[in-house]
């Protein structure tokens, strides 16, 4: 099915489809890359857990009124996906103060805010992915104001589907990261991945962390958490 | 006039009025700083140029439709103005690509924006005053959305004004920060000052700097350009 090589990125491989410019197939890959590429590992298996994760979160949004470029996992570690154009944005949602944002801000850490955050970063590898403001995102990329305010609104509607989602297998969504494309159409679609690479989850009854934290901090084993959030999913059905 | 005195900033000392509560006067300071503190020196005759300069600058928005906290200077250093409770935010307008902006986001120096950026900072040197969005400011300070969206609209109308006062004395405005504080009405009122420690300001001939890049950057004599910029606008009159 899949043809050319169009792009790699840290965690995945992006093909062209044979015949068919409307779809790509990415390949999860086994690195794991932290503090923009500073940090590199590679994981058995972690692609594999990337990929099946992600889909079973994008077909709970799908059935949940939340379109992606998501079609279906070919394998267990590629999926089919519908062909955007990426706008260069990563688009932050905050439920709970974690990571960077606590010393920034001077945040007491786990607070949990009265409203979700949406933060956008610039996605500019030479740049080291730079906070922006609405009036840089309309500055740096191609997306009108209307499209900005539409996609805040998507990544709260995600937010709260995926907060139901992960309470399900007992995590609690503190924070994540989504990025949104324009599809053939013009139409604004979430993208990339939805994963425990993009995600900080904590575990609701124990508080341990079960992301790419356990990465950043050197913190045990990932592919066992990955493994364990798989597991976890696989157990609803 | 003056009473007590009720803070000391870097740049600016603040006192209570006799008898008054509704009024403040502000004393400005030889000092200059820069890098949030890390640079300092001290200059005979700053504050004069400060007090002066901001002082035509708030006359000049008066009389055309911009209130501030502003009353009258009441002498070559002191200014009698409104009291107001100070909303945390630095508000920044850029017309023009210069500073820190131009590496962290890419930018070509000295780029007309097709658009001003208006930008807010979080007002605490403890955090060196970090960059934030409209989510964090609503987070972090007692502005609803709605004194957000008001404080960006006169924010750039001050843009407006400001950039037809500094023309007519040759100087082109690249960008400012302004402050802004909620009077007793609960209303949001203009305050701190506008100057050349809070403008960045280009001679439109020469392009030389002629604000407190001079001293950030070790340029020439501040002295010599404050005065230089006071002298400019009594000539005006």
């Amino acid at each position: 099915m899949k043809d050319k090589l169009l792009y790699e990125g840290k965690a995945k491989q992006v093909y062209t489809v044979k015949d068919d410019e409307t779809l790509l197939v990415l390949s999860y890959k086994n690195d794991a890359t932290a503090f923009n590429g500073a940090k590199k590992a590679n994981f058995d298996g972690k692609g594999r857990y990337n990929n099946l994760i992600s889909s079973k979160v994008f077909d709970y949004l799908h059935k949940n009124g939340i379109n992606s470029h998501f079609k279906k996992a070919l394998n267990d570690t590629e999926q089919l996906v519908e062909r955007t154009t990426i706008i260069p944005l990563e688009v932050v949602v905050r439920n709970i103060a974690a990571g960077s944002i606590v010393n920034r801000l001077g945040l007491e850490e786990k607070t949990r805010f009265s409203e979700p955050l949406v933060e956008f970063f610039y996605k500019k590898d030479e740049l080291n992915d730079p906070f922006i403001n609405d009036a840089h995102a309309l500055l740096l990329t191609d997306a009108t104001e209307e499209e900005l305010a539409q996609i805040k609104e998507m990544a709260l509607r995600v937010n709260e589907k995926l907060q139901v989602f992960f309470k399900e297998i007992h995590l609690q969504l503190v924070d994540f990261k989504l990025e949104f494309g324009r599809n053939r159409n013009g139409e604004i679609v979430l993208s990339d991945e939805v994963s425990p690479d993009t995600c900080r989850l904590w575990d609701i009854e124990t508080g341990a962390k079960m992301d790419k934290d356990v990465f950043r901090q050197d913190l045990g084993d990932l592919v066992t958490v990955y493994d364990n959030i798989l597991n976890r999913l696989e157990a609803l059905q």
